[in-house]
This record gives structure tokens, sequence and C-alpha cells, in this order.
């Protein structure tokens, strides 16, 4: 006989703006929202009974009442005032999970006029079950690239190898990065959210550019490294970095040397190197697929 | 200090392409294959020291060589040959994971020309350790709707509830199903896989149609149960249903009635509904966010 | 002094799905419509004077109200009646523009249910001055795949050509056409816009599969040529033909023989083979970029 | 009897990237490149010979092989030295048209790390038949938002319009323009185009900024006006200017007042707006339909 294993349901991606007015200076937060809830579902699975299901259509209202009621502080803040609500006014539902991505846009003349930045997504992730808390937050679509400092050789080969050794090549991929804060309990101060995130880019953007790599993983590493040594707000880093393998183009047959100045920027395939770096003594807990994240 | 959790590394998305011959009538594979190897591998992340890799330019190379010494039976017996070769061949490697989509041609004129079919993207996920496997297919992408026998009423309504109750809708989705075959075990007979594909595709769409629906859910569990019910090779179906929501236009302001004719496509937000079924005794092991499998 | 020239504007991807109900037999209608519209305009952009500008809210809701009025024989005809519309009912609009994509639906189990095709997506540009007509139809997202048949020899070779010539390779493309109808007048008989889209996309396919091809342009000649020769409605084919490479993967070095069996499909860089076929004696009218037809 | 009509054949999307050292600080460009060639290809298309075609993989390797021996100063002018190249050198090519999308990156931390911007793609096209030059240069995915300062009213209602008049809302687009330069001849001075580009972005986004909006076209028109007034070298800008509607939630529901505060950002349908803008006396020659250029 079939049953109901793990479930959740909720509205996905509701695309929210937020203007706040400081005299003719004008502040903006714009946000996807995808709102994921589960708990006693297990009739509307079996008989379809929806006496337990708050619409989802309602969750996108609610989404939008917040953003007025509560404002936007940070993307993390706005989270959680969601989450506790779902959770605390719902008898039926257990869990709440809120996913935020959020858009960066930079003021150009005047008060009221923005232009969208378009370097990185922001992420967040708020968790709640009625008494504690999982913050992750984290960015994608950040693309970096070093032209010097990266080797890779002394690796294993087998019959199917044929990779020539590099001394000398670029490094870049699109860093896609979660980090779970050691926040947990509503009686504990939370963590300055924004500022938390703006220091914890920095930190890993430095240390891509600060590291001679010998290999991604070892960049990956120090990245981590690097967070969890100078955030203390963070307990777990999690990274998933597509190798965007530029090669070195071949242009001897046409009578001209390439030293390392001429590159295909190629598609696919390409490395994919994941993992996560933790604070000693900590658990990991962001799932291994980050993509959903 | 911060120290190595999980982690992974491999070639992502070889797309691999093989042609065989029947005489003059031409047979085609079109796959696109992902490689993801773990075990020994601190000291790459620590040090840079890459004695334990076997680069994932090889692990590409291993794709096309196989391609050729085994052929293309079906994706999962591709990547049960990939799977088992990276674990037995390399004893740093102590589990593989691979993962491939696969994409469907139809024969038109004559025995060499093809037209691709575009309905969904059949999906494939073999995990080995080297001692049992996980074998994971599904699919993504395929849309399907119902005009009508679809209801959603008798839902909680709170203060952010304004959704009328709805009696006769359209009920539409993009299926992303994920299914765990119960063979683990070298010594038993493997499934015919590309039997159960077929199959386990066509009961999902006859309980689509079938369900008489008072909710997404309602219907993904029914979809779910006919797969465990008729294919005693499964015991987990896994769903991710976005709810692509149809909304019935108001033509009233021009003096039309709209008999649940007239519709608008919307696409954010949407209601997202997941959840597993499982065979009774059985545990839920594919994770909550499928999108990535 | 900045003067303004060519204008137009209007609602784009308008999502339009029309059911019909024979019984309890269903038929589905999916488009998408987008209406761009252009005359007397000066004022709106010199001044922001609206006076002569019918909102694109109010041309969106007439593609829903038509949908109601006259429902949705073909793309072709119901691009008709919203061009006739707007041009006959608004003094300033003196053009209308309908583009149209269609998603097929085919039917599963019963009246009611539909999976959705995912092959090609169909087009349709309807464009009306208040005296004549133009019809372009077409086709996006159509791939097709020889696996012999094709050669590439006896080029141009200069300082930088590197490329071997092929013997027998793979040819494959994603077909995006677009051919014009010869009906221009109100008072001739309008051609079955459905019937003819049928059979242009059988012969292109079949001349496709037929055509010994010794360049991808001598493949499109024929697929434009098969079209003209056989459908009198139609006076000029325009094709974008981007050459989807299938590069025979190197073996050698894992000591195997690649007897044409295992290709890599790549992405980009990509031929691309653009040109258009015409009845002679006609004029070719269809723009050379078809990305936005 | 079918005909060949107009025609171009070449090697689309080359991704090269560029590395110039200044000692330890490291330059990068990095580009998209697409090449179209045309001429005496009648051959080819009715016969298959291809005694008149370089392979699109000679315009690759070209691509590459130039990006070091002229090195890539700006993307015009790589794309004049490759247009100038193919029509000069090869008797068969009467007219080469080379299509550029640059992407920017800023430097992080040192002399060699860098991250990409992501904020717009810069665009060139350069076309050149042997004696005279087309410069066509422009930007796709710039999103700007005014939160104010935009009206609209004053349009025509008829019996569909529904649309209630706005004296405050949101105007947000993602600006794709192009313009075209005065320059066509080779014994003139060329514009430093890496100038024109920074100057005319800034020129078309304080527009943006300064316009007291009535009507998007409007705000189109301001933003052309800007740049033929203020950039000598440029005779035409063509905008295709998507309305991305942000509607004002309607909180009354909830008790709550929406003084345009919250907003929910849609997706589709959209406005769309487009227009050229040319300086007196000259002629509109860039396309209606931007996309592709």
């Amino acid at each position: 006989m079939p049953i109901l294993g793990p479930n959740q349901y909720g509205k996905a991606e509701n695309r929210v703006v937020r203007i706040t007015r400081d005299g003719a200076t004008h502040h903006i937060k714009d946000l996807n929202v995808s709102v994921s809830l589960s708990g006693d579902m297990d009739e509307v699975h079996y008989s379809g009974s929806n006496a337990n299901v708050l619409p989802t259509d309602t969750t996108k209202n609610t989404v939008y009442a917040f953003a007025k009621e509560h404002g936007i502080e940070s993307a993390e803040q706005f989270g959680i005032h969601l989450a506790r609500h779902f959770v605390t006014s719902q008898p039926a539902i257990h869990r709440a999970r809120i996913r935020i991505e959020e858009y960066a846009w930079e003021r150009t003349v005047g008060g009221h006029s923005f232009v969208r930045q378009g370097q990185e997504t922001r992420l967040a992730q708020i968790t709640y079950d009625g008494s504690s808390w999982e913050v992750v937050s984290g960015l994608k679509d950040l693309t970096v690239l070093n032209s010097t400092d990266s080797e890779f050789w002394g690796y294993v080969k087998d019959k199917y190898t044929t990779l020539p050794e590099a001394y000398d090549r670029i490094l870049a991929t699109e860093v896609s990065a979660r980090w779970r804060f050691n926040w947990t309990d509503d009686t504990e101060d939370m963590p300055d959210w924004d500022t938390s995130y703006e220091q914890t880019k920095q930190y890993l953007l430095r240390a891509f550019a600060e590291t001679y790599s010998l290999s991604l993983q070892q960049t990956l590493f120090q990245m981590g490294s690097r967070i969890i040594d100078n955030r203390a707000e963070i307990d777990e880093v999690r990274f998933s970095l597509p190798n965007k393998h530029h090669f070195l183009v071949d242009l001897e047959p046409f009578g001209l040397k390439n030293d390392n100045e001429v590159y295909f920027a190629a598609d696919r395939p390409y490395g994919l190197i994941e993992a996560t770096v933790l604070r000693d003594g900590r658990e990991a807990k962001i799932p291994a697929d980050l993509t959903n994240l």
C-alpha cells in the first residue's frame, strides 16, 4: 500500500518590491520570496480534504501584507517574520521554510532613480519549526577569475587520462555559496544580517584573489576557511563551484605563439567542485545540492 | 579551526551522442552525463595535493570511451558501467554518482533522419559505494493539463485569505518526478530500465487524467500510488509539481460571459506542491529538493 | 535637433488559453500573443500627451475578449481579427502587427486531459495597414539530425584554415523558419492556415531527410525549394539554421576506433546559415534576422 | 522555380578572452564574437559546391588569431579588423558583419583577480562592404527604475479599456539600445569607441532619471535626444523598452493602506515600446527588431 512521505507546499516566487521614502531619497528592496509549509497534511493527499490547508494564494497575500506591516529590513529578518507567522498562527502548520532571492539596486542620479546591479543574487533561507531557527544565507551567479597564480598537476593518471599538466592557467568560477548561522534561538541576539552578508562576500572574494591555487578544491577550502575564521556568526559554508574552463587556444598553426594571452571560454562540460567547510565540532546541515536552496 | 565536510567533484554535462547502425537503419542515444566522485579527498582541499585526484577531464574521457566500449543500452545501464569503473579502479574513490539527462529522438523519413521529441527530459541517477547501488530515475518538463474535473474549496481562511472557492478549474502542472528502484545488489536481476520508464510514465499520465481532483496534493498522491501499485521494482516516488495557474479572465467589463473558456496562463508566483509517495514499510531517501537530482 | 523615427508600441506576450467543448471532448488552443501598433504617435514621444494612445493594457484586454468573441480558429485567423480591429477602430493607428507563438497539446486519456508536445513552437505574424495584409508563418526549436549522408569538403583554404574535410558527418540543426503567404487582400480566399502549416512542416522535414548534403546551405535551399514547389500559397521562406556541431571524439589515445559512433554535441560556437528561398519573380520581404519575428 | 534570396553565413558566438599584462597588473577583454559573411554564394546553395566557401571553422580561427595579432583595443576596433580581413582577403566575400557582446570585469584585490560586473552587456556591430563602414554600438540588460515622477493618463478609452489612470507610478524598464555612428569612411578619424560608450551610457541613465515622465515613449525620446544632442559621433539611436510593470498591491482586504509602498513586479505580459531617435536630416537604418543585433 502506498503511503505519504515527506511533503511541503506553498507559493513560490512572489516578487515583491518595497519602496521606502526618506524625504526625496527613496530606498528600494527587491525580493523573490518562496514559501514552503509542512505539518499535518495527510488528509489533503489521501482524500483531497483541504481542511488543514492554508491556500498558497493566502501565503502570497501574506508576503505582500507583511511587506507593508513589517517593512523589509533585510531578507533574513523578513523571512523570520513570515516563518514565525505561519507556524504560530496555523495549528496544522508545524514547519515553515522561507526562501528569498534579493536583487541589488544602486542609486544613479537624484534620490529616486536606480539601476539594477546584476553582479550576484543574494540568497536567504529561513526555517522555523516553532522552537528553533535555521538561517542559511548565500549568493549565486558571482563570477570570478584569476588570470594567473593557478596550477594543476600531480594528479592520478589512468588509461583515460590525456590532460597535460598546467603550471599557469586561468582559474574562473561562478560562485554559488550558502552559509549557515549559529543563531537558532529567539532569546539570543540576532546577527546584523546585512553587515554579515557584505563582510562574508568580501572575505570570499579576498580569499579567491589571494590564494595561489594548486586545485580549485584548495581555493574553495581557503574561501570557506576565511569566512569561518573571521565571521563568528557562521558555522558552515557550502560551495558549488563550476570550473569555468578557459582553454589556451593553439595558435601555432598560424605561426603565432600564445603566451597565455588568448583563451577560449568553454560552456560544457565543466568541472564541478562541491564541498562544505565547517567550524570544528559543528555538524554539516546544508544539503549537498545547492542549486535549489 | 575550519575543517572539511562533505565533498564531491567531477565533470558535469558531458554531452554524448551515440549512433548505432543496423544496416541502413540507425539508432541514436543522446545523453548529458554528469560525474561526481567522492572519497579520500582531504589533501586536495587542505594542501592542494592532487595525488588522489583523477582529473575531471579524465572522467569526461571515460564517458566517451565507455560509449564506445559498452555502448549505451539505457541511461541507467550506462551509468552503472561508469559508477562501477570509478569506484573499483581508483582506490581513493569511495563513491560515484552518475547523473544523466536523456533527450528522445524519433525517426522521420528513412532510416537515418531524426527529429527531437522535446516532450520531457528523461533522468537517471546511479550511485555506487562499492557494495550497494541506488538507482533513481525520473523525468522533468512534462507539462500536463486537465481542462475540467478539478475543484478547490473547503480550505482554511485567515485574515489574509481572499481566494474564492473554485468548483471547476483548469489543473495544469509541469511534472518533475523521481522514482527509486529497489534494486541495490549486483546479485539480483536488474529491472528492464527502458520498459520500466515507459510504463511508469504511462501510469503517471493516466493517474493525472483519471483523478477527479480536489487538490493538487490529491492528484500527486494518486500519481505516486498508481506507480507504486503497478511497478514492483519502484519503492518511492518524489514529485515537485508547480501549479501552473490558469486564471479565468473577467470578461464582464466587456459585456461578455466567460463560461470556463478563456484563461490567462500565469508565470509567477505559482503554487508548488512537493511530496513523496512510498511503498509501505520503505524509507524515503530521495532528497526534498528535486531540481538538481 | 533630434527627431522621431520609426516606432511602435503594444502589449507583448499575452498568454491566452482557450478551451472549447464538444460534449465531453475538449479542445485547447494555447497562444502567446504580442501586439504592436503604429501610426500618429509623434506627440506621445515629444510631449508625453497620450491623446492618441490606446493603452497597452487595453490591447491585452482585447486579446482576451476576442478569444471569447471570435474564438481561436487558428493563430493566423485570430491575428487577422485583432489587426483589423486595431486599425479600423482607432483613427490614430495606421498599422498593426500581431505576433503569435502557439504551443501544441495532444490528448492523453479521456476527453479533457492533455500533454504539451514540446517539439516545435509554431509562429505567426499578421500585419495590416488598412489596405493590405502580410501573413508570415513559421516555426522555431525544431531540432533535426541526419546521422549520415552529409559531407563537407572542397572549400576555400586560407592561412587560418585547419578544418579537415569530412566525407561522412552528422548534420544537425535547430530549424527556425518563416514563410510568407501571397494572400494579401480580403477579397481573395484565405489559405487553410492549419493545413498549410502541417503540410509545410512535413515538406521541410522530408527535404531535410532526403537531401544528400554537401553543405548545410544546400540542405537549406532544398528545404525551401520543396516548400515553394509544393505550396502555392507561399512565396518566400527564410531559414536561420545553426549548425549544431557533433564532433567525432578521438578515441585513439584509449586504443579504440571511433567508426562514426561516438560524438560530442557542442554548444558554442556554432555555424549559422541564414538564407531566403523565393518563388521566382517575387521579392524578399522577411527581414534577415529571424529570432524576433 | 525557387531561387535564392538574401543570405549570409559564418560562425556565431566565438567566446574569446584576451589577457594583457602590464607587469603584475593584468587586463582582461571578454567577448562573444559572431561572424556573418555574404557574397558570391549561389553555388553552395544550388549545388553544394563549397568552392567559394571559407569554412565557418576558419572564421573562428581568425577571431582567435586576430586576438593575438591585433589585440583587442575595443570591441569596435576588433570588429573592424575582422570585417576588413574577410572582405579584402576573400574575393567571393563582398560583405562582412561582425557582432560582438562584451562582458565587463572589474578588478578586486591585487592585479590579476576579477569579478564580472553583470550590469549590462555591451554590444557592437561592424559591417563592411569593401567601401564603407557601418558601426552600431549599444547595450542590453540594463535594468533601471524610477520610484516616482511617472504618470500615465489622458489616453484613449474604448470598450475594452479598464485601466485606471495613474498619477504616481513606478517606471521600470530593461534598456535595449543601439546607436549608429556617422563614421563610415577609413579616411575620417575614428571615434574613441570606449569613451563614446561610457559617455552614451551616462547620458542615457541621466535622461532616464531626470525626465518627469508622462509616458514611457516620452522618456524614450528624452534618452535618445540627450544622446543625439551630446554625442556628435552618433546619428541614430534605437530603443526597445519593455515596460516592466510594478503593480501596486491592493492591501485593503487586510485593512492596510498601500501608499505607493508595496508592489508586485510582474513578468508577462509587458508593454513594449520601440522607437528610433534621429539626428535631423539623417536616415533611420537600424532595423526595427533589436534583439538580434
